[in-house]
Formats: structure tokens, sequence, C-alpha cells
């Protein structure tokens, strides 16, 4: 008897579903229900006693609710004796809250953190992480797996002839160079410099595209502003085409239309979040991460190494 | 210079004015807005090094975003160096969710005791407990203020005669008995019992109500089915009239229509939560916690005993 126990919860049933048929267990048995004044009323309904459990949850829109959600499951799960509790969230809810950018703000990804290991989580396997600095938020292990794999082998099938990776920002350039290895490609960098204040943005690109094919990687795609100013900037200085690569399509406010909108010919995510029908536009090609979170889950029950998953 | 502060944020705005005018300070500058996404993105505009904070929150409906909300704000206050963080939370949200009713359900009522202590509240002010218990899940001190007094003086003003306080049910025997001394009036209660399984309750009442007006009184009146049969039952035995009150008017689903058909002839309760228009109906009395607040803000900043105001 298997003492590996998978649950979901709202955030992204069809990811977690998929995760166990890869792993080949029953999806636990629980209930998620609200009261009537929306209070959520969470029921595990097997005996989890002694089992290492996996939760599927990514605190995506509405990050509140599923965060709550989460934290409430922690807390049952505890209560019911289970032996480990890990949390499979493919995306960090709060994750750009990292720092103090001005004085007097919260610094919410620690306090997700904090509020995690206060209910009782006793790990947590995540998926490019705004900052890999939200690790040492964690007082118990973090594992992070990487989008850019499962990305590149999408563009390798494709075969896009002459590319060049692009980063959007100067914070991306670690991961458009891990793209640009798999593909062998070069990277270029987009440098926003604001010459005098309330004066726009100028576009620079350091790099050369010219005639190539131009891959545009973020790890969030959330209004779309960043990718698709990108992409025209990099048609404005001769590129062929552009696509455009995020791991976690947040996609919230203007960015299915700017997407429609633009210079981009595919955009290429993960299913870290889910997207309701309306998102799934023509030209979003949407891959899914489940194969690689049922290995880490499978590793991380076998207590075997996973390193070679995590970077 | 005063070292106290009043910060609102955004469950009960009303209430948090009413109780700096009360306190004769300003509002504390903070912003509660928006990401894109949905994420909750807080500032605050004004500095709060040493000083002694007091937040104005319920977590009533939505409790998840409010709750969320409180938490990132108490983040941010602490990291902005505040001397201490009081949270002033009339309705205490999850406080139904207070023990394990079943197996394998979580306490979240302990679960949101121990987030706010983990993000750094240092004091909690609450009115009305759903079960006095909740001041043992904190290691911090936990105010618990009264409605009673303030449901006893307005019912006092009115003068209905021969009155008799009924407890819907023998969980709120304590409550009724506090309304019954102030109003000098003998109490009744509820008695369901269900004869078999799955043959509907029957209604007894202990106690007398012929030809009294008779108070039925309750934390917490949120779907008002309980109100709204025990109203029902108290005319059927002959009572003249039926009155209703209870500190927390959550009115969630079907309450409102509910005690629109009911013989409730005025259904008086506090502003611990706010109400929307459409919730305000003819027969349903709001009436202020916000004297009360103020004063025992002052006497907590103060360090004044406070035992006669929570009692
Ligand atoms: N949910 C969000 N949506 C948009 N911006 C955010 C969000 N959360 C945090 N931020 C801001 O994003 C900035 C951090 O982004 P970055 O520089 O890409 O790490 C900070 O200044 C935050 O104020
Ligand atoms: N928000 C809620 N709405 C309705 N019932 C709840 C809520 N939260 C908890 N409960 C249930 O209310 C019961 C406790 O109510 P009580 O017996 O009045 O203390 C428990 O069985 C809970 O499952």
């Amino acid at each position: 008897d298997k003492k590996l126990k998978v649950f979901t919860l709202s955030s992204n049933p069809d990811l977690a579903h998929e995760i166990t048929r890869e792993i080949g267990v029953e999806m636990g048995k629980s209930s998620v229900q609200r009261f009537s004044d929306g209070e959520i009323q969470i029921n595990i309904e097997e005996s989890i006693r002694g089992c290492d459990i996996f939760v599927i949850q990514s605190t995506s829109s509405p990050a509140n609710e599923h965060i709550m959600e989460l934290l409430i499951m922690i807390d049952a799960l505890k209560r019911a004796s289970a032996n480990t509790i890990n949390i499979v969230m493919p995306y960090y809810g709060y994750a750009r809250q990292d720092r103090k950018a001005r004085s007097r703000e919260p610094i919410t990804a620690k306090l997700v953190a904090n509020l995690l290991e206060t209910a009782g989580a006793t790990r947590v396997i995540s998926l490019d992480l705004h900052a890999t600095q939200i690790q040492g938020f964690f007082d118990i292990p973090v594992d992070q797996l990487l989008g850019v794999p499962i990305l590149a082998s999408y563009f390798e099938k494709k075969d896009l002839g002459d590319t060049v990776i692009v980063s959007p920002d100067h914070g991306g350039v670690v991961r458009a160079r891990k793209l640009a290895d798999r593909l062998k490609a070069p990277i270029a960098i987009i440098d926003k410099r604001r010459p005098k204040p309330n004066v726009s943005e100028v576009m620079n690109i350091v790099g050369n595209v010219e005639g190539k094919t131009a891959i545009i990687i973020d790890d969030i795609i959330d209004t779309a502003g960043t990718m698709t100013l990108a992409a025209s900037a990099i048609i404005e200085k001769g590129a062929k085409e552009v696509y455009a690569c995020s791991t976690h399509p947040v996609l919230s406010g203007p960015a299915i239309e700017r997407i429609g909108n633009s210079q981009i010919k595919e955009l290429v995510v993960t299913n870290s979040i889910a997207l309701p029908e309306e998102k799934r536009i023509h030209n979003l090609t949407q891959l899914s991460v489940g194969p690689l979170l049922a290995k880490a889950i499978v590793h991380v029950y076998e207590e075997r190494s996973v390193s070679y998953l995590f970077d």
C-alpha cells in the first residue's frame, strides 16, 4: 500500500489529474466547498495517517482565495496526521512582491512563505520562481523546477532556422541564456531607458535581431505590456518574425487584446496556471508541466536525488 | 505628538472613520489597491516608526480577501517599525470553524489566529467571538468586547412591556441570560430535537412566551434559518410579537428574503459588519459599536484597565 497521496485544490484540477495519471495513483478524496457566506469548507475524505501528501495548487488569480484554500487544506492535513505535507505550487502567487521597492511596503512573497510554514507545510515544489531568493524565505526545503527545458523542446521541434533569444529586460538575461544554450542561438537584450523624467521610455536592443526569428522569453506574462512592446521593438529592428514564451500565463486585464493586436506570431506558455476558454486564443500554445511535476513528486517521495530535475 | 494611529482596510471604512472621529485623530494614510491580476498592493503613506497602530478590519465576507488584506497590512506595518500592531476585528471570520466537528476537518479559527501572529499582530480586540475559546487560540492578548450592552440599551429605550428573552439554542443561553439580566426579563430556550433520523426537527420551547413580547438573541445571523424558524415557533406558542437581535449581521444567501417573509417585527444588529444598501431593509436596525471600540482603543493605548469594557 502506497503512502504517497496526491490531492488537488481548485486552482488547477486538470493538471492535478494529469499528475495522478502520470504517477499511477488515484486522486486523494477531499471536498472543497463554500459555506453560504463564502467561507471555505474543506474535508479530507480518506485516512491519510502517516502518508506523504502532495497538494497541487497554483496560487494564481484569485491569489487570495487560492492561498487561503491551501492554508486551510494544510491545516486539515496536519490535524489528520500526515507524515509530510508537500506543496506543489507551480505558480507562486505574490512572487513579484519580493522586496521593498518603496518604503513601508510589505514583502508579501515572504509573508506567504511564513504562512505556509505556520500552517504546516514541510516542503514546497515550485516552478520558475520570479526571484530565486524566494527559496531563502523558507526554512523548509524548496525545490525549484524550470520551464526552460519544456519550452526549448517545443521550439527545437519547430526548427525555426536562424533564431535569436531575446530577454525583455536585464533581470531576465540568465533565463534567456539558458534557452539560448539549449537552442544553440545567440541572445539579445532589450535595454529600456527613460532619457528624462516624464518622457516615454526608449527601447534599445543590445544584440543583433536583423533577419532573424526572435523568441522573447520571460517568466511571467501578465498584462502582456512588456512582451508586446518588446515584439514591436524587435520587428522595428528588422527581425523576420517574433515568437514569445513564458512559463506562467497570468494574462490579466488587457493581455489577450494586446496579444491579439501584437506582432507576436505565437505565444508559448505552460499550464502552471489553468486558462479559461476565452484566454485560449488561436496563437497561444499551452505545454504541460504535468510529466515534470509527476517525476519530481516521485523522486521526492522516494528520497532520490532530483537535482537534475531542478536546474 | 500622538503615537496612536488608526488605519482602516476595506471591510468597514465607515466604522473606522467613526472611530477616528470619536478618538479625535486623523485616519492613518495608506493605500490599498489591486494589481491587474487581483493581487493586493498595500502602501503605508506616513511614518509609523515607534507608533501604536490600531487596524480596523472585520474579516467578514469575502472573508478570504479581508484576511489576506489584513495579513499583508500587518506585514507592512511590522517592516515599517510599528511599536505595537493591534488588530481591531469586530467580526472574526471563520470563528465557527472552531473545532473538529468531523474527522479530518481543519480548525480554521485556530489557523487564522496563527496567521495573524505570524504576520506580526501583537494584540486582537474583537467583539462577541462565536466561541470564547478562540481567545485561547492566541498567544497574544485578545480582548473581547460584548454587544449585549448596546443591544440592551436599545431595547430598554423601546420599553416593550412584558418581555421574554429567547435563546435559539442551548449554546446561546449564557448570552440570553446576560440580555435578560439587563432587561430584567425571564428567559426561554428553544430546544430542537430530531425524534428519529430523517424526520424533521421539532422545536420545543422551554419557558413561557405566551402573551409576551419575545426577543431572540444570537451572536451571528447568517442565513437567518435559525432565527426565522425560532420566530415561528415562538408565535405558535402564543407570543404577542417577536423581535430578534444579533451582534454580527452576516446575512448571506436567503437571509434577507427569509427575514422579509418572517414573523420578526424588527431585527436589531450592530455595524460590526458593513451592510450594502440592499441589505438595509425597513425592519433592520443597525446600532454602532464605534463608540465602544473607540473607548477600548484609547484604554489599550493608555494601558488603562479595560476589564469593565470587556464583559
Ligand atoms: N501582482 C503584481 N502585478 C504587477 N506588479 C506587481 C505585482 N506584485 C508586485 N508587483 C510589482 O512588481 C515589481 C517587481 O517586479 P520585478 O522588477 O519584475 O521583480 C515591484 O515593484 C512590485 O511593486
Ligand atoms: N461559515 C460558516 N457557515 C455556516 N456554518 C459554518 C461556517 N463555518 C463553520 N460552520 C459550521 O458550523 C458549525 C459550528 O457552529 P456552532 O455549533 O454554532 O458552533 C460547525 O459544524 C461548522 O462546520
